[in-house]
């Protein structure tokens, strides 16, 4: 099945009914439904309404409130803890976001922690969102399954958590990185499966320790972190200031959101808003970020490589060209979203 | 020639004698004698004691100052700018986690970026200031030469940017990550020349992106970042945090400190200290690290794994170990700090 073109509105649209339609309240269902939108319409598609079907799966088995109070339950001048109240995690996220942004117009930098949360979508999400207060944004995840033995482990007792950075640039589309701290997202591992290929060495291991290649054989090994051990440190780190400083889960305490629909997750989430203004004149900032990031793009090349990129450019012309011409929803993701919208007696995203 | 035991306190006089015999005021010369000597304690031996030679170049060839104004340029309740007026980079970073942690104090988490300092040795001596007073610790830092080029590009305009965090546990010691982001640092590819060994491939690339193993082929190749583009964009993130934000040198702008003797580096650096505290209760928060660390210690392992360690534990090992025992200087270094304490009429390290 072909992939389908749907602009960014028809697909928020949709979004927002399904979620209405199982009992979330129509202004959090358009908030949840504009984020996942936005995840399809900057190329963050494993996170985007494909998630859809679970997420109402996750409601319906009750594993999510959707009657929550998302509150500050302690704060300083540089920080605050919010708790989700088992809310959909991009509901957290957002109110999070705006908590730090707020202190941090105040106080140059804010950190805010997160627990009771949910899965939220892409890391880059929410990093994104302190630029449009010309602000720099980070943000840490616990992961929602563990994939990740501790470094001559065999037990899956952490998750790839991930980390994302986004930092304000002049004329030039700001830099936003969002990485996994493992070699290869696990999606990448069964996209090799569907295709019958072979994964390069690196990607994962055995649990002897050799390089596993054949997809099929997945479930007998594990993903390599990035760097080896210290990819296993980082996301031991990420996951102890997103999970266990905010009292969320962490390690064993873990819940598999691919395998347990109702058990709160207790997600653990975290996020950063640092002011340039706090540090001296802005234009002065973003100008000498644009002068690196021309530097860097205009750098002599390797042979056969077109262009040089920097994190977050491509995304940023997938955004403009996904307005332009609509977002591609694969033909099988169209497929069950028909589905959902025949069961949920709603309007299908194919003729909304 | 053999590697020479001395023990902390000796190697610190020693240290501290030879800044004085440059002209280093004495308060200061035994406060960075502490933090070169801890270096070697801790094990990072590729920044201690070893790079007293060059400091000492750098301070006669005018490239340090060594009557500064360290001084808080700007400050909000969430985070300050430093400017280490050209001093020796273990000042300025001592002085701007001090300000860090006061601050974390009163306002939970707080940011302090560095300008105008130098090299101030390994990322995990600042990461773990905090650490004695419960708190987290978070560093970033420009290298002070650009050993790694954009991805897919052939020319240096980044360096290895290291980072450290420093995380507190109860009975457990402290979690302690210190990487560069690169797979190899370069040391380790000179000690691979040194002793006539091959690279393993992952390592480095050469012009044409092929892997390269010969480690005295390293000037025709380049570092590769952890996790290919994932480090790179790290390795990016790092300087612009540590360096673009403060007013400091990234990019072409960085001195390489091996070349460069004289000229003002303008390094760059950032700590930020996050209060636990400040989330809830630190007891019960240093509990759950010690059992997150006693699952990972307690994992299966791989087969000829005989134990599982998590960041920090070995440094942990070693500075006892080398408090009981003595710091191991190599019969090399010895023969250099030899020189350097009859060239500066000082009692040598060895008979001290």
């Amino acid at each position: 099945m072909e992939a389908v073109r749907v602009d960014f509105a028809r697909l928020r649209y949709f979004i927002a009914q399904a979620f209405e339609a199982v009992g979330m309240p129509a202004e959090d269902a358009r908030a949840v439904a504009a984020l996942m939108a936005q995840a399809d319409l900057q190329g963050s598609d494993g996170h985007g309404v494909i998630r859809l079907g679970p997420y109402i799966r996750r409601i319906r088995e009750g594993g999510v409130n959707l009657h929550p109070k998302i509150a500050v339950v302690t704060e300083k001048a540089g920080m605050a803890l919010v708790d989700g109240d088992n809310a959909m995690g991009h509901l957290v996220m957002k109110r999070a976001a705006e908590v730090a942004i707020a202190k941090a117009r105040t106080s140059g930098v804010a950190w805010v922690g997160v627990r009771r949360s949910n899965h939220a979508g892409p890391a880059s999400l929410y990093a994104r969102m302190p630029l449009e207060h010309d602000m720099i944004g980070l943000y840490f995840a616990v992961g929602n399954a563990n994939h990740l033995p501790p470094w001559g482990g065999l037990e899956l007792l952490l998750s790839t958590n991930p980390l994302a950075a986004a930092i304000p640039a002049g004329e030039e589309p700001p830099i936003v990185l969002d990485m996994a701290t493992t070699v290869a997202a696990y999606g990448k591992v069964k996209a090799k499966a569907a295709r019958g290929e072979a994964m390069p060495e690196g990607w994962m291991i055995d649990r002897e320790g050799r390089p596993l290649t054949d997809p099929k054989r997945a479930a007998e090994g594990f993903l390599l972190p990035i760097g080896g051990y210290k990819g296993y440190g980082l996301a031991l780190v990420v996951g102890l200031l997103a999970g266990t400083l905010n009292g969320a889960a962490m390690g064993r305490d873990t819940i598999d959101f691919n395998k347990d629909f109702s058990s709160p997750t207790n997600t653990g989430q975290a996020i950063a808003a640092i002011d340039p203004a706090a540090f001296g004149d802005v234009a002065q900032f973003k100008s000498a970020v644009d002068k690196l990031l021309r530097d860097l793009r205009g750098a002599e090349r390797m042979p056969g490589v077109e262009r040089i990129w920097y994190p977050g450019e491509q995304s940023h012309e997938r955004i403009a060209a996904y307005r332009r011409e609509g977002i591609p929803v694969a033909g099988s993701v169209m497929g069950t979203l028909d589905r959902i919208a025949e069961e949920l007696d709603i309007t299908p995203l194919r003729t909304n």
